[in-house]
This record gives structure tokens, sequence and C-alpha cells, in this order.
């Protein structure tokens, strides 16, 4: 096979929830390189002869460090070797692979993009927060609260949308919930914060603008906050504790290992 | 094993754009309910002897139709069996699933929700579009343009978004465009529309909003609608034909059947 690069979302947090297609690419993967949110049994997906080089310390704060990894997969791909990107969530929702792209294609190197379901998605799913519902939220509006990630965020705006999502903005709450009753949200407003997503740990706090940065107190990185009145809906349902898991035993590493 | 529900997102249109779990939970499936948008092959992940239900047809319009097929869902589960209900997409984003958990959730069902790839982010991926994107574009918001989904769109709130995705809008497309230019967005703004994502027979119709209804003209739904200068970034890098495909036999149901 000639070398090629995979920019793959590895999903939300749960090893299962990376795409059957993120899983066959890992499996022929020669080289790995993961960020800081990638689950270690996704790792093991890939063969026990990948080399698998973690890059999360860089997180967008040093360009010399994103240029490098750009420097080291691209001279991966070129020596003939299958190289994977794995990115927590999806890569181009402020997964910055959408700057990684801009240096792959600028080199001319071959890449390939394999979508991940995001957090801004799963983490309400399973608290049974639909984004969108039918006569309650016609839109969705997906924010990233750490400047690092794009930008300052334009609260009025957010302050309109049906449902809001904000990733990566837990240790900004207060000032989030304040910021959105200013620009005219109700403080009785839902509010839900999912910390750790989708894992065994996950852990969902339930409230209005007014309250939830009281009741979210103690709540950890990564965490998904969803602001709307689609909230107070799944908060009366109380899904939280209906899901159930089977059959653990047979999670997908098994099963790509079967092959 | 016991009867359960599972709400299965089958992603934007690839087969292997399920998830890992969602490919598990269809191996194991006595009987699955299925919508239009499935793609063919993703009902091959569930074994042969399981009974495949099209309940696309009603779609929204007939309360009655979807009750009926909650009960059916709920009746299969206490008979003992393992239900998928599979939709395209994720079942949250547009997806009705918030309205069928409340039903099951008010009759008490066991049910657990396996979130999928979204085509609003993963259609724009495979057009080499990063719905965020650092100094771009810092949010982006959702919008189902077919008003069955969830209500008329704030184009005030659209225009404004930095990225806007709509889904379910191509036959409104001259309409969309004109909204947006109305609401104060510049007619320069590069817009998307992706046809049939994901597939062998995409097809990416780049524009601005000034032109884009002329030149995306037989374009068919399903088709996703991305507006935004984010959209220019990725019409620049030429993506579109970079993508290749590897291994295509091995894909996933292959994988699932060898366990």
């Amino acid at each position: 096979m000639n070398g090629a690069i995979y920019i793959v979302g590895a999903g939300p947090g749960d090893p299962s929830l990376i795409t059957v297609r993120g899983a066959e690419v890992l499996a022929r993967a020669d080289i790995v390189f993961f960020d800081r949110l990638v689950h270690p049994e996704t790792l093991a997906y890939a063969p026990p002869t990948a080399r698998r080089i973690y890059v999360g310390k860089s997180r967008g704060a040093d360009p010399d460090a994103q240029a490098n990894i750009h420097e080291r997969m691209i001279a991966e791909a070129r020596a003939g070797r299958v190289v994977v990107r794995l990115k927590g969530g999806d890569p181009f929702v402020f997964g910055r692979g959408g700057e990684e792209i801009q240096a792959l294609a600028g080199a001319g190197a071959p890449f390939e993009i394999v979508p991940g379901v995001s957090a801004a998605v799963a983490a309400p799913a399973g608290a049974g927060i639909s984004l969108s519902l039918r006569g309650v939220a016609s839109a969705f509006g997906v924010f990233a609260a750490h400047s690092a990630a794009g930008g300052e965020i334009d609260w009025g705006l957010a302050a309109r949308m049906p449902t809001a999502v904000f990733l990566m903005g837990v240790a900004r709450l207060p000032e989030l919930a304040a910021r959105l009753i200013e620009c005219g949200r109700a403080p009785s407003t839902p509010v839900a914060v999912i910390e750790r997503a989708t894992l065994p740990e996950e852990r969902v706090v339930f409230g209005t603008l007014a309250d939830i940065a009281d009741r979210a107190r103690g709540v950890e990185s990564p965490a998904t906050i969803v602001v709307g009145e689609t909230v107070g809906v799944a908060a009366s349902l109380g899904v939280r504790g209906r899901r159930f898991r089977v059959e653990r035993e047979t999670l997908s590493p098994t099963l790509i290992e079967a092959r």
C-alpha cells in the first residue's frame, strides 16, 4: 500500500463510538499521532506494531509544534507509511482539522478525512437531550468557549439560538451563564452540564442559567454545556440511568482483531 | 438477552461511517425499523434472520403512524427482542429521536441512544470544509430548512452565524440565498452545496450567495448547504478529488460477520 494520511475523528470518548471506517483505517496504521482527549482503548484498534505518538501537549499554543507535526506526517507518508492523525470528537468541530488539511494540501500530500461523532452532539444525546425538537428547538449553535479554539463568543448570538452548545467552557461557566442572561436569555432557561460524556465516569448536572454555576461546582473539563428549552424536556424525562450496556466484553478492539 | 430498544444513528450515508457501537448493536438485532435515508448496505450489519421494517414513508406528517411505530417497538422489546431504530445521520440532529425517546420513556421501555455522525458535519468535511476555523469561524449553527423538521428558520440569526449549515434545504436554495442577503449577509459570501455526501455519487458545488442558486441547479435532495468564509478557504484548497479509498472490499459488514 502506498503511504497516505488519514485525519480521523475518534468520537466523543467511548472507544466504540469511533466510526467503523475510522477503526478500519487505524487497523492498517503504521504510525498514529494522537491528541489529549483520545481514549487509550481507541488506540487498541491500531496494530501492536504501530508507533503511537502523543502530540496533545502542543494544543494550539505553539504554531512551530503544529508545523512540526505536519512535517513529520508528510515525511512518514512519503516514506510509504499509513499515517493516522487521531483527534477527539470530529476533526472539523473545533478540532483544528481545518488547519491541518491546509498544511497537507499545500504540501501536496495525499489525505482522507474520516469524520467522527462530536461531543457537541453525543454528550447531550447521552443525557436524553435532543439538539432539535419539533415545536421546541428548530436550530442549534455550537460555540467553543475556550478562546484558543476560535475567538471570543458572540454572546448576543448565542443567547438567541434555540439550543446553544458550548464546548471547552466549564471553567467559565459562571461567566457564561451571566453573559447569556445579560444578553436577554431568561434566567429560568434550562441548562445541562455533561462531564466526561459517554464514559463510565459520566456525570450530568441539570439546572437553569440562574443556578447552574452553583449546581455544577466541581465539574471538571472535558465537559459540554447545553442551554435551551430542549434541555428541560430531557430533564423531565428522567432518561439518565435508563441507558444500558450489553456485553461490553465484545467491545470493538476485539472485533477488529478478529479479522 | 432481555429485550431492549436501541436508537441508532446510521451516519451520513457511507455504511462505514456508522459507529462501531452502532454496528455491534445491529449485529445483535432481532428487528430493525429503518428510515428513508439509511443505506441498504448499513442494514447488512444486521443478521440475515433479523426482520427489516421500512418506516420511512411516515416522515413526521402522520402522528398516528409515529405512535404506531413506537407501540410496535415497545411490544417487540417486551417480547424479549432486541429492537434497533435506525435513523440517518444522528438521531437527535433533526432526526426526531427526541420525540421517540419521549414516547419510550413515557411507556417505561428500556432504551439506549447510540449517536451517529451527522451530515451537518460530515458533508462539509468531505468537501474539505471545517465548520470551525481559527481566525475565520469560531462558531457554527445548524438549521433545518424543511419546515416539517422543526419550524421556520430565523433568517436574521442564520445570517449572523460565522458558519451556517442547512439540512434538507436544496429545494429552497434560491429563497435561502435571497433571505440571507436580505438579512445582511454579503452576496459574495462563499457557499457550498454537497449532494449525496460521502457516497460514490457525491457532488460538491461551490459558489457565493449571489450565484449558488444558478450553479447548483439540478442538485437534488439529500443535500447539505454550508454558508460562510470557511467554505472559501476549502474551495481554494482544491481538496475535492484528493480523498482516496483503500481496500473497499474489506468493508465493514464482512468485518462484523467475521466475529
